[in-house]
């Protein structure tokens, strides 16, 4: 079944299959459940997904008589995470609609291919160079010339796969360190500013934005998203044409982010995309607390072929994530005035993990 | 376990039971979700909150060895609907806290016991008789000497078990017509307006209220709820002080809604209270999308111990109910901009059946 082709929507009282139980799943769940859409969550693992879902399979994603029964329950398939196995999803695409489709997850599974299909569709990424061995490497950092970051293609997130260097490194340990796995070596860049473009695109290639945060990382880890960002509004809106192109490109049917670095106003070029995610993302939490409509009911809507919902945002907001221990603080935050306050249902607040996410809802105040 | 209790709040992740399976239900599981903490959800009939929550049991409300196998399942109880059977809310009392307490079930399920109650806080209510027979509702209309309404003491809701009389007309056929049983008549009201006051007591006795929606009502049934109402000030904060001595009076812990008739500022009593629901409230709903917390989060966390959220709204808002047939426009309703759609689950739009509800928010606009 080929991406993006027109079906009927989903009426209210379907189905809609989930792959992958972590937050995001759930909060898809949430956000299927209020719109009177039902959620199948399938995983290998039980996650907080399964506790708001209609119904779940615990299977591996390789079991095609699981898949093949799973897609026999639902009306359509979407996912929470890129790293869905290609196979997978190639498999359910046999056998109903799979959004975003496989090839969105081709390009976000691979820094290469990533890089490589913005580099075709003009948009500028960070000076890259393939690494395949531990002379690739060290040739790499000689060739960059100033400080970088070596990446394993494939399997980083929230910054796992991740070593900077120096000129004069050793890179051959570094490419060790990453288990001598296929990797790219990124010029590190010095940047003004973290954004994010929160793109969502409907079945019948409608598009909509939401506005975009700036973000804050901690230790590879998304800390803090803000939005209005402050920007200038001539370089968010450049920022969304990079999103719109990007959506376009994969025809792509649902929320899609990208991050980019904003090298501040003197910069020839101003936005360099770093990565993206074709799915709802962490940077967009506050559309919870901040919207009339979620990027995870947004999601769900162009999952659904329904039309998409206003992105517009009624207040100002800073969402920040509690991550590990952060969650314990739980009475406190629960505590604050005009605090938001969303828990995930983790057992173990294990260091690094995300527990859950508070938005503070500010004044709303221009800009994008 | 007498209600109000201290006890040590829920942890993040415990199991909140919840009796009745309706879409008030749903919203309590889905408000729970965003908090980390699971439902259980006991009725005997699958409903609605079937779909959202992280177990269920169906089985009759009489069912004692189902009530304490849930009872064991789960840290604390409460209700979405105040029919819950009062021997089932007392048998898992014993086990376990219920919050709201049986005691406001109790003035809650019968419209007598309830005025009694309202009489002895000093609340004004409409003139009324009881009526227990043919003859006790002719005497009861000729003494109320004007326009009336019977209603039956219990299983009323929506309109139902309800008949309008003007002096002169055949009481006793009227008592015949709601099947004889225990009525109250009551003095029908011209009022200026309709409202609710929507009042959250935690465990601790600490309270908070919502902006009183104004309320307007079609065939007996919640069609609109509008914030900020537009009543004057004083009379809101008349009416915020009748919803806090009923939930005191109750030792009420959870969301209180009181109905009240508004008679206008030249009235000598200008609020008159029609009811009360010990539970969130169809004109609450509002709340979901206009204010950080809702009323069901905020019920969430007062059954919980928890602190309560801030009630406040960011914006102003207008709640219309899709009743029936409504429903059925849901394409529409979720192309308009700045509309929240929510809708309940439910297969089969029978005529008068709640299919979900609309949220049109608003600029914030001040006032109560």
């Amino acid at each position: 079944m080929p991406d993006g082709t027109r079906r009927a929507p989903l009426p209210p009282g379907a189905t809609i299959g989930v792959l992958g139980s972590g937050q995001l799943g759930r909060m898809l769940a949430l956000a299927a459940a209020r719109l009177g859409l039902k959620t199948h969550v399938y995983c290998e693992d039980s996650g907080p997904a399964f506790d708001v879902a209609s119904r779940t399979t615990k299977a591996p994603f390789d079991d095609r008589a699981a898949l093949s029964a799973f897609a026999g329950q639902v009306d359509t398939v979407t996912y929470e995470f890129e790293n869905v196995p290609l196979d997978t999803a190639g498999h359910l695409a046999t056998l109903l609609p799979v959004r975003p489709g496989t090839k969105a997850l081709e390009v976000a599974q691979d820094r290469l291919a990533e890089k490589m299909f913005m580099t075709g569709l003009g948009i500028a990424v960070a000076p890259f160079r393939a690494v395949d061995s531990a002379r690739a490497a060290h040739t790499a950092l000689s060739e960059i010339g100033v400080a970088a970051i070596l990446k394993t293609r494939r399997f980083g997130y929230d910054g796992k796969g991740q070593v900077s260097l120096a000129p004069g490194d050793d890179a051959a340990r570094a490419w060790a360190e990453i288990g001598q796995r296929p990797a790219v070596l990124e010029q590190r860049l010095s940047f003004a500013a973290e954004l994010s473009v929160l793109v969502v695109r409907a079945a019948d290639g409608a598009l909509a934005f939401y506005d975009c945060p700036s973000n804050v990382h901690k230790h590879g880890i998304l800390h803090r998203s803000i939005v209005p960002s402050g920007l200038p509004s001539q370089d968010l809106a450049r920022a969304r044409a990079i999103g719109a192109a990007i959506a376009h490109a994969l025809d792509y049917v649902g929320v899609l982010a990208v991050e980019m670095f904003y090298l501040g106003p003197e910069a020839s070029t101003r936005l360099i995309v770093n990565e993206i995610a074709p799915r709802v993302h962490n940077s967009g939490h506050w559309t919870i607390d901040a919207c009339g409509v979620s990027q995870f009911e947004n999601h769900i809507r162009a999952v659904a072929g329904w039309p998409l919902g206003s992105t517009e945002r009624h207040s100002g907001a800073e969402m920040t994530n509690l991550i590990g221990a952060a969650a314990n603080d739980w009475w406190a935050l629960a505590s604050e005035p005009g605090l938001c306050l969303h828990l995930y249902g983790k057992r173990v607040a294990r260091d690094g993990r995300k527990m859950g996410h508070i938005t503070r809802l500010l004044p709303r105040a221009a800009g994008g």
